[in-house]
């Protein structure tokens, strides 16, 4: 089946040299990327969080890119037919398809390959982000401060997700935007809680922002209600979006995804420089999930050292006042802005180390080379956790990680017998919660402690 | 404690002479009718089904109009809590108000009282309908047909509440808009389930439209996804207004209230000058409701007769294709309009006898005094019945009604021995079914079927 | 040749009792005036006027208003040529069509039969005045103060039109917008100037208000560029709403007219009750133009005392500075209205006494009735001298006044002899230099002063 | 004194490296551009057309960007005071302030120093033409073709002036928008006189789009009708992207410049594979210009041949027509578009050779060693008599150009006599009919034909 899909949103135009780039040939890395993250995208609503289950099924499907008379076109052959509705097919998944084409091409044709740009300068990696999110019309320069972003499990159950649509709701109802990672569960929960919310306060402006990347994507499809959809290159670029575009950061109970975020966030504030950053970061959940919770809590005491907890609060079963606080927080978020002449869009004086914008890559050498030990800087410390459980995330759901553990046997993760000890505990913890994956596939560890 | 409130959607500038009518004073029934509409407005979201209830809670609140130097203002005094979050009244709440505002003031200075307009004329009965309908924004002129009436019950299980909200879901991705009465139950789920659908296809022209009279607003608040609220001034020209509104009708299980609006559309619609009439009706729940379709569709059969089957057809547990039916017949509706040179937005053409446009006053006397037999016409016989579960619902819900009951004790409902059989039946199931009343108090009948 | 016209702007829906009262029949007075009020839109820009000369030439033009499924459609029989370009009406035009049809509809549905009403009272008047320009959508609640009425002759020479035109420009690069009578001359000249400034600053909100009244329509059609027609059903009605929509009065030089409407508002502003009313009157023209206000500002010193002077001031020469006094004025018109809890759109707290209210009929009688000496109270003057200025246009131009005139010869106009003189002098300075005509026709004045 | 001024139109957001890149350092060739081109746009109105002049008479002027928490904000030290109202600067030109900044960094930052592009290469030149004015928001790809490229002189007499409105006013009527160099003259009127029929016709997409470049927007700055201002890297890249986004041509009356549109524009349509490309091509002027269009049409003749008078038609004294013609060959435009999959917004089918998309830099030895020969293929004479009149261009009002003349004494053009002759003629015209400068200044050839 053949089908020809017009942009909506936001790309319109190509030239002949970047559709050029995008033709299918035998050696294209950049075909295939874009084709996989286009098959995920018209994936939404499935429910398998395994991303090569999701490849494998569909190996029919192609996409191309045409230049036509009113701009440009796609034409699908054998795409999923849920994206479809009595034929046509659904718009939110059509901007998705055309959000896809834009942060590739631009990746790829303005900065990516620019030798000019040394990646591995931190003033260059963030002129990069900031460049992805602007050609996204992701910044929009007269707004307030508004943007929360949502972190949380793809994998949560049923009472954890009605209490992230209720926060969701109250966000909503104080004319708060909404940013997550753009998968189910708690990323899914908040928007579609603003929603209704916004909807009782006729509020405009509203924004579900779901920034995801090429190797999340398949197993994390964006549902319909995100209605800016952005693909960063890597964890460590979307991770930097994250939390140079929020406001506030509001913590859903999750799995390793929620701790490498939350030991991610942890780790920038604690950086002197960041000292003044009024940046509310709330962890938040039903009465249910409170010994979860506390076990974080602890986990953070325990190798980040009091101070950590110092940047959070714990909120339990108070969607309202999660939200509350939030919007409480707004006008000095603003207010810091201006006294730096920083831009309300993007927090450009936010201080990250280059430990975490330099991409990690979790093979079985970097995993087992991590420097997993207490007595260091605890900005370090969070630095290689942060490594630690992403490298998990990408043994547990990524194409690329699931091939290596297939082929290699779990990753070994190896240091401080004390810091082990937790660690073990806390995935132990997620394991028998069923925050791994999603209920319904038995989960096969990824990882080893080693003793 | 007071509170201002300033105008949001339709309503901006009044006349001196028109915020002099709305003053309170004591002899002012306009007053009392204009507050008790605002605060069921208010009241948007409190689970109570019961007016009298509901206006004795709130003695002490009180409303003013004010002329302000940019438009008008409304005074509050005493309003119920829960239409503000963080202290500021929530924009669809404020809109309602406006709305409540605009056509109480159209009705009263423009029409209602004008010696011109003779209102035992059907054609003058239409004309306030169409004026009140477009002086609300609600007629747009460009669109094609594309508005789905939905009825049904106010109190249903959750079961077929979640039924109508996925049907609901598949009318709004197919981009077809939601007219309803704009209570709770079958009248919010709908709307709800389409906000999504509409979501998901970024479709702009959303339409909630709730129709509603002054008799039943406290009984059946507006939810606030509502967007366009409609006051029509008694059930007869709500009912109008619903079916030269409507481009399709679907009815959900429901009690009294959606009987009486099925009597009233089979008796339009089995006018011989309707015949041509190309409007989709479609009877619809989830598997768990089929028992309760089957037995409305042999109380048709049994009193209306065969041919009044003819108009309808009964979808059993299909949300996607209950809106095919409706998404398909649109263009029918078109071009049946457009071959009679008739408005999109308006119905003209549809023949509506003025057994079914008067006033019926529930009182005990005309109550008693229906022409309830078999042997008759069926739309004369459908009108009776209609005028009969009208009655009932009134001295379920309505103020008044019940007011009447507390007094005179219930309504005798005399008429065929076997038709009294067959409407007893219906009634039994509805008491059983929990249909009468919200479940939680227990239902007390307002009628009894004469021996 | 027949066309059909669709709705542009805001005329869309009419119900089937609105459009039988437009029908054409034998009787049909609003039909006629109807008709006419048609035929003078769509003259827009024809270098006549004279009102019977067009009306004349147009014997077998003809329209009918059709209820059509989009909304409604005008039918136009043998319409002018130059409202269309390459057989297509310009959307000016158009969208003026149907300001006629919506004011006409209105004014003849809703108020003026309406046996409630009692227009001989100021209440009323006023009521009806707010109620047309409410319903043509006149009144923004939402702006601040910067409407600008400009008010001069129909016939004025080239420098001074290039004049009103410089004035525009500065008015809209201040962001002000225009309100005039909608002919030719000093009623054109500023809107075109507006458009400019208002395109230099990308001006969004422009507004080019034509107020005119059917009995001099044809005389002064509007010209395409005003975005906003509305048609007061009399001169009377017209400058009342002139003067509670401005939020300053700019007056050029022009010929009876603008005589008429000088001495209207000179009537109010003495009164002491609008002692308080900020209201800035600026007379502007170029060099050339000095001497014509020196002798208009003499009359009213002369006629109404020294007072009077003090409401206005005379600018020769300074388009920035006329329009710099304009926009100083603003705040304090704001502050003033909102002190008052008075409307920005709307000047409800200006008094205008009866006199000033009742339509004045030109006849022969009333005009040689008036009341003309200098030993009575100077509003009374005032008003005694606008009736008769305003008769004196209507013998120009008016098709009623011209018919009369061909049939009874001049008016005669009587009074005080010191008074008469100064009249005499000021009429002959118009004829003398043009303003009574457009320049081309010889002019027959229409009326004789007494000796 | 100091201004600031915010973003208003298209340019919002800069990096903190594009901000690095504009600062004035002693070295920055950047800046120096940068600034002269704001100051150019800030003498919007001026009457000098001579570059030199203008930047010498605002040395103290400066510029500098500067971040803000809403974005960005630019600082003006000393700019021109006619830009401003009343204190504050026009919206129209604070837009042009943002337009040259997005430009300057979009062609230095994206593409111009861009190793990847080899700018020798015909595709890569007209993919930069391309991203620039993608970049700027100018190919609208919903859009049907309407868009009228005007050509015409700078220094044009009254007459010729007012035709160009006339002409506008026409274009405007029929709903096509204009597109020119955006100087004084035949740059302006068509403009103003669109505006007004944009006007008429409640036109909301209207678009008056200015194609410049940094060396002549000092000599002919953007009127504040321009509401696209672009600026194109050189006049050969401002010519491509004339050509590329015109879907029709209107030459008016002009000297050097307009012979070397012309010529270039011919050149193109002459090659073989542009056979088929309908573009439709009208000189027009008023009747008094008929013997100017008679010697331009004999050159051609003379020069390129009688095959090149076929792509053009002369249209003298008759607006109407001269929009006609345009309005009507839009569909045949939009067919061939569609049939070949081409863009409607950038024609990228049309094939112009490297000799006309390469710069040409007018120096004495390059105008010197120009092929001038009438025995060589006419589409390469074509393109050797564009660059001379360019030189003569150059010579006549760009700073460098102006600079090079004082230095070096006149230009000399060297060629087959009878060519020569041509020229001469040709040249002599235009200096006698004013056409080189602007009235006012004697003109001074700054070139020779060489004898």
């Amino acid at each position: 089946m053949i089908t020809h899909i017009s942009p909506a949103g936001s790309m319109d135009l190509l030239s002949q040299l970047e559709v050029e780039r995008l033709k299918k040939t035998a050696s294209s890395d950049l075909y295939q990327l874009y084709r996989n993250c286009t098959l995920a995208v018209l994936n939404s609503g499935s429910h398998t969080d395994n991303s090569k289950e999701l490849l494998d099924k569909h190996l029919s499907f192609d996409v191309s890119v045409m230049r036509r008379e009113r701009g440009i076109k796609l034409e699908l052959a054998n795409p999923p037919e849920h994206a479809f509705v009595d034929g046509q097919i659904i718009k939110g998944i059509q901007e998705h398809l055309f959000s896809v084409l834009r942060d590739i091409v631009y990746v790829n044709m303005h900065l990516a390959d620019n030798q000019r740009l040394n990646l591995t300068s931190s003033t260059h990696i963030t002129n990069l982000v900031f460049g992805i999110l602007r050609n996204a019309g992701a910044l929009i320069p007269g707004a307030d401060p508004n943007l929360i972003v949502c972190w949380g499990g793809h994998s949560i159950n049923p009472t954890e997700y009605q209490y992230t649509r209720e926060v969701g709701n109250e966000l909503g109802l104080r004319e708060l935007n909404i940013c997550t990672g753009c998968g189910p569960g708690a990323m899914e929960g908040p928007m579609k809680g603003a929603a209704i919310g916004h909807a009782k306060q006729r509020y405009g402006n509203k924004r579900y922002i779901g920034l995801t990347e090429p190797s999340i994507i398949a197993a994390e499809p964006p549902n319909p209600i995100v209605n800016e959809l952005i693909i960063m290159p890597d964890i460590e670029k979307r991770l930097e979006a994250f939390v140079r575009m929020a406001h506030g950061i509001i913590i859903f109970p999750g799995g390793p995804g929620t701790a490498e975020e939350l030991l991610y966030i942890l780790g920038i504030m604690m950086h002197p420089d960041n000292r003044e950053q009024p940046l509310p970061i709330v962890l938040t959940g039903p009465k249910e999930s409170e010994a979860y919770f506390r076990s974080i809590d602890e986990f953070v005491r325990a190798t980040l050292g009091e101070e950590a907890t110092k940047h959070y609060q714990i909120i339990i079963d108070d969607p309202a006042q999660a939200a509350r606080i939030m919007k409480q927080a707004m006008p000095a978020v603003k207010e810091h802005r201006k006294s730096n002449g920083d831009a309300y869009s993007f927090n450009w004086s936010l201080k990250i180390e280059p430990e975490f914008q330099l991409p990690f890559d979790p093979t079985h050498e970097n995993m087992a080379g991590l420097d997993l030990h207490l007595n260091q800087r605890a900005e370090n410390l969070a630095a290689a956790l942060r490594q630690a459980f992403s490298g998990i995330v990408a043994g547990n759901v990524k194409a690329e990680g699931i091939k290596e553990i297939e082929k290699k046997g779990p990753f070994i993760i190896d240091g401080d017998k004390a810091l082990m000890t937790k660690m073990d505990k806390l995935l132990s913890d997620f394991v028998d919660q069923q925050r791994m994956k999603l209920p319904g596939s038995e989960y096969i560890p990824c990882y080893k402690i080693a003793d």
